[in-house]
């Protein structure tokens, strides 16, 4: 890839897949920036230049080719890499977001979720396996040796007061991204990313009129 | 109010205010910029100048009183300020929002819940009665004028079959902020405001490293 992509850009394209996958159902052909630009509320001009970075091209009254532009948008986020995750957290939202089915098709796998509840423990969902929490550090080296593949992502569904400490296990089991779903700004060291799921931000900034 | 608060501004404020809460909890009498700027690694700068918007003032050497800093956010923000939603779409997601302990705290006041399954209609969920999506009309006017409040906002977590189809109903039942879980984008009238929670577009933002 060339130059990267701005955060900004990449939420943008995800909805102009959205829109496009919408058409393919519907069996239309081909899509103008106008009409994507209309439903997304946005200026013409923008979807235009996102579209630009897919170097796909459109064709004059007719726009762009549905099924071509909704692939090389794929190909361009890269939704056909497979990333796994952990799921630490197997409550509600932990649960809901397991079963999310649109997360396998943008190339994210769950392998495996983790919770204290002994409940929950050793039974499946949605096909997962729910751990102790004290074996993440194990299924993680089982992952990366058995299964030659380095979990590196974790979804953080667990209560605020486990928060920090479940951090802290994952830091030990050498996750680099942290997917926090928590009301906790999380204490990690500077090579982890920690991306704040500020739902409560969003609702507050979306309403506040 | 004065001049508005930037979206981004409030979404640092809420971390500010878990922040804050933290503190409160371990009996940290004060916090410094500098503290809470480490701990979300961004400019210590930048935390000044949000924290200038509360009209909050710290200490040299000890910094701000976190129980004064807090209640100030928690007025700028208008968390007190009760807005009441209906969440459409009872399923997973749709459940764990209706059980998300914090939404009550920052304001957030679940009316009822839509769905279609006969086995979840009538039913409660925390509290909250399930009603079949066709009864949404009758709910929001009956919320209006027996219950004097009118809700304005809904949280769509329907499946992607149901999504646009739950918007017209929306519309019809004048709401005029759709906070959409959806990966539909939506198509509504000018006046109706739509959130798009990009749970894909955010996930692939923080991993496209």
């Amino acid at each position: 890839m060339s130059a990267p992509i701005s955060g900004k850009a990449i939420k943008r394209l995800i909805l102009y897949h959205y829109i496009l996958s919408d058409c393919l159902l519907k069996e239309n052909e081909y899509i103008s920036s106008q009409q994507i630009a209309e439903l997304l509320k946005i200026d013409d001009s923008q979807v235009r230049k996102d579209i630009a970075l897919c170097a796909a091209s459109g064709k004059s009254n007719v726009g762009y080719n549905t099924k071509e532009l909704k692939k090389s948008i794929e190909q361009l986020l890269g939704f056909k890499a497979q990333k796994a995750a952990f799921i630490l957290g197997a409550g509600n939202l932990g649960s809901a977001l397991a079963k999310h089915a649109d997360f396998a098709d943008y190339g994210l796998d769950i392998a495996a979720l983790f919770d204290n509840d002994p409940a929950k423990i050793d039974t499946l969902l949605n096909g997962k396996k729910i751990y102790p929490l004290s074996e993440l550090y194990h299924v993680a080296t089982h992952e990366q040796l058995v299964n030659k593949r380095k979990v590196e992502i974790a979804i953080l569904t667990v209560p605020a007061s486990a928060a920090q400490s479940s951090a802290e296990l994952l830091v030990r089991a050498q996750i680099k991204y942290i997917w926090n779903f928590t009301p906790v700004v999380l204490s990690v060291p500077e090579d982890v990313r920690v991306c704040n799921e500020n739902l409560i931000g969003n609702f507050l900034d979306f309403t506040n009129d």
